[in-house]
């Protein structure tokens, strides 16, 4: 099979939203008048981002979910997105699964697949996503970083730490009950960009983005942009591991530093965490409702610098818990 | 260092063109009204696209020509781009060089970096690159493939087949004169990006493309898409092989079949092909003149489909010439 037939057979599908899609030298997007296009690429490498033996059809699901998830962060309305893709060989077998779970998860968020590359090489996934932020009176409705401000509640979406927890087990790190590794395995391989609510905390967020590298690394930006610290309640972030709800829990299983540790380090989670002022709390559990995405309050933005833990009485922790670096 | 020193240290600057440049979960870009955006995407992998030892700076160069060629093809002005780069290690020696490399090229045409992602892995370059093009009277002005009609010219720019000869010396398979080889090689690893003569064409050409695997299986693509077919003047695409104009030549240093193989299957020649009405020829001069940039007809599209080759005399020839293909 040559390139173009690969490219015809697993990925050519004709364009609906843009005004030229896969097949020419470049794509044609249609801007809409009186919107922003926001940007974002990942790439995913394998034995780093995703192991060998990956079901391929969850491959394809989390390689355009890490995407739309900072589409997410940003309050952006999925458009389209290009896909450059380096395979050790065209495997039929390969291609069908990863197209399968690629196309599922982009329909679902009518995000349109307009162009890319595709060639021999290490296995390695390039995906470029594009959506769409209105302007209202001149002024971008974008989340960003750099919004947030003293006295600001500090929120995040969803669950975390369980993909880090099943990371560790697959690692052969720590031991988990079948029906707990499958659930955290899910989180892990296929996470769920949380795009519906990016959009409907448009105008309610300060700030947001999305926790991939672990909350408390990526926190650090939102407190970096904006010029702010943050204290947060480990009692509260602790209660946001799925695993302990999970009829499997036994109390013990895991140690608590670890559990922490997934929580507050873990990576890989692609929930957002985001700001907004304390009057605005009926208007993030509405947005919460509305985008059908549980929200929880973890903390509070502070004019001091520096981001400090806090037990359920209110006392500091001390312990560093340094997040994911790909060059550390 | 870190991920974030890397991005700090090598690719962040202030953002010019976009709302948005690196440093958020998106860029930001604002379409100017009354245009389309148009996207393309290319991956370049070690070994396959350049070699291990490559000078960085000509890699960085090249990765982002290879882009802007497909923007020239659609007649679409370089606006942003965006770069996602598997390193095996933070080499800044290797970063400092890449970066400059790219940057110049890049600030020779506008066009600015708005984000992206690194990580570790096997070297991977991934760069994802936007232009404009103007929308008059609600009619695209982008170049496509799909435009070409009998009788038109068959056109292509600049010179054709010294980076395939550069590639064949590099690779032991001839032997060139060193500063035959040096030419060569200049235009293998930093090919020119035809940005204004794409531009100037528009209006004027009826399709185009850039010949990035050779110029008989690019040139098939425009028939496809075209719907017709077209005969080629040999012994005119013969002399569009510059190392036939090097103080250096001899005739007979090359076998006639390596040039012809050269020329009309070489590849990464990064010229655009292009197709015209007879009546557009006065014209298509004066897009030449007007972006500096040579072109050569150098046949005649038909209504019968296929790609034949004549000689000088007109006579068919038969021979047989393949394109690269990455999975063939």
């Amino acid at each position: 099979m040559g390139e173009f037939d690969l490219i015809e057979r697993y990925f050519k599908r004709p364009a609906t939203r843009a005004a030229l899609g896969v097949g020419d030298d470049c794509a044609l997007l249609r801007p809409t008048p009186g919107t922003q296009l926001a940007i974002s690429s990942d790439m995913l490498v394998e034995n780093r981002h995703f192991f060998a033996d990956v079901d391929p059809a969850t491959l394809g699901h989390k390689a355009l979910a890490v995407n739309l998830s900072d589409l997410a962060a940003c309050g952006a309305a999925p458009l389209a997105f290009t896909l450059a893709l380096a395979l050790p060989r065209a495997d039929e077998a390969w291609l069908a699964a990863f197209s399968s779970g690629l196309f599922a998860l982009a329909d679902a968020h009518g995000c349109e697949l307009i162009g890319g590359d595709t060639t021999q090489g290490p296995l390695n996934i390039c995906i470029t996503v594009f959506g769409e932020v209105p302007v209202l009176n001149g002024k971008s409705q974008a989340l960003l970083r750099s919004g947030a401000r003293p006295g600001d509640d500090v929120y995040v979406s969803g669950t975390l730490g369980d993909a880090r927890l099943a990371l560790d087990a697959l690692r052969g790190a720590l031991t988990l009950p079948p029906a707990l590794l499958a659930q955290a395995r899910r989180r892990l391989e296929q996470p769920t960009p949380r795009v519906a609510l990016g959009q409907a905390l448009r105008g309610v967020a300060t700030a947001a983005l999305d926790l991939s590298d672990g909350l408390l690394g990526d926190l650090q930006h939102i407190l970096k942009a904006s010029g702010v610290g943050a204290t947060l309640d480990t009692s509260v972030a602790l209660g946001l591991l799925a695993a302990r709800r999970h009829a499997d829990w036994a109390p013990g299983l895991i140690p608590v530093e670890k559990q922490l540790e997934c929580v507050l380090a873990g990576g890989d989670d692609y929930e957002l965490a985001f700001t907004a002022p304390p009057s605005a709390r009926d208007a993030v559990q509405a947005a919460a409702r509305q985008s059908a995405t549980p929200v929880t309050r973890i903390g509070r933005i502070e004019l001091e610098p520096g981001l400090r833990l806090v037990d359920a009485q209110g006392q500091r922790l001390s312990g560093q818990f340094s997040s994911f670096d790909h060059f550390a």
